[in-house]
């Protein structure tokens, strides 16, 4: 899958919307616990109540892996699900992985051989060679966090660097640019942090953001619209709390249906604006 | 456990030897691939042939992760058989998480709770928040990515911060000394880089260094020694490579003892040099 691939299924659906399937066995509705794989089955139900509306899937590898093997079987028949029956949408291991390179081509294995993900969320810290072997695989891509949601992002990514008066996430945005091209490499980009979204596109023109943030953790929508999209939208926003667990009841895939088709609506709004001022440039 | 019960263990065995489980299934001798779990049964007599001269061993999650759920059963199966049959060794994961709290509270679940290890590898790149949910858990342990032994460290580990002069890696060893003391907080510093040490013990002075990086990435034990050691040996320095696969055919468990204990020779005169040095201060 390549940038206009993914571009041109936005425009169709008009939406840039990353469904986070951070399933959690405590928050699953109770009917499910009978189901032999109740954490599939959930994910399962929401994807096929929400397809219509989002464009990428992220399955968050924590959840899973708390669960040892069996949540890594729950995985795996997540991926395979989403694949098989939905091929054109976008497939997220959010692991944020990253580890010498001879460790990566193993991570780079599970993910894109073992699993049928498209993408894998990166952290730079151990540079270069801790991203280079995912770009190997045709077609896959790297997600680098550049700058995240989280209170203590500004522990390190906003140190100033003394010899270029550049912030550690503005190198983490260089570094990207060298290693791959906007068809293989995207940066995550908090919701909480819309205001340094201008700072961003400086150097990340044309790549797509993975946007995490919007809803439980307080971003706005709107904000990281106005001040993150490119002409061909650049963004994939994600929302997770807010439309899995948007009912704990039987009607829980409904339910999280209505949120994503709530959030598409209002995408569909910024794209629109999007292209008119795009024109009118 | 804390650093003196880990101290303790490295008077009594006279090494202060890591050995990593980076058991790769094509690299495993022929005759175990007719076992039901030809990586847990490589393990396990690669443990037992090597745990006279081992304090820690540090399965490598991503070797296991590339094998799917199978894999992460054979994870959960060493690290169960490693705490039950040597309970005072320290077991580290070596997975490298890093994620918003709510993300690493469920990384903490899989480590600690569905698993028996001791520790975990973090990297810093997200901040506070990506290493405190580990540890809220009495007794286990983060070793919080420093200064790596790959060659892209220094794409952002040596960046200079403008306002304090300071390398980020150093940045990221003031960070940890204000998230937890020596019993809690440990750095990765890779051997090849034994030259900065100094510069490292100049800000952790108590703590644990793991070392990677020994054997096959080119580092060498006794720089690392003559560098890293504080009084109290402060040093894990693993190898993987050098040991698990000393030989391929059926006598692997026996030729990885020999050159664990040959390490471990090596680690004696080290650690005996470093007791009379510090008699002498």
């Amino acid at each position: 899958m390549n940038y206009r691939d993914i571009y041109n299924k936005i425009v169709k659906k008009n939406s840039f919307l990353c469904v986070g399937l951070d399933t959690d066995i405590e928050k699953i509705p109770e009917c499910l616990l009978n189901e032999e794989d109740p954490v599939f089955e959930f994910n399962k139900r929401i994807v096929d109540a929400t397809q219509q509306f989002a464009v990428a899937y992220k399955p968050n590898t924590a959840f899973y892996e708390a669960l040892g093997a069996k949540g890594w079987t729950s995985l795996q028949k997540t991926a395979e699900y989403i694949k098989k029956n939905y091929p054109g949408i976008f497939l997220i291991a959010d692991c944020k992985r990253g580890d010498i390179g001879n460790t990566c081509k193993m991570y780079a294995k599970t993910f894109f051989e073992q699993m049928p993900f498209d993408a894998v969320t990166l952290s730079p810290y151990m540079g270069r060679d801790s991203i280079s072997p995912f770009l190997e695989y045709e077609g896959k891509w790297a997600i680098i966090l550049a700058l995240t949601s989280n209170p203590s992002a500004s522990d390190f990514q906003i140190i100033q660097e003394k010899e270029t008066d550049e912030f550690l996430f503005e190198k983490t945005l260089k570094f990207g640019q060298l290693w791959g091209d906007e068809n293989r490499i995207m940066y995550v980009a908090g919701a909480t942090q819309a205001y340094k979204f201008q700072q961003i596109r400086k150097i990340a023109k044309n790549n797509f953001l993975l946007v995490p943030g919007v809803g439980a953790q307080g971003g706005s929508l709107e904000d990281v619209a106005t001040f993150g999209m490119n002409e061909t939208c650049g963004l994939l926003v994600n929302s997770s709390r807010g439309i899995i667990y948007a009912s704990n009841g039987s009607d829980f895939a409904e339910k999280a249906g209505e949120q994503a088709e709530a959030i598409s609506i209002k995408m569909k709004k910024l794209l629109e604006d999007n292209k008119k001022n795009s024109q009118r440039k």
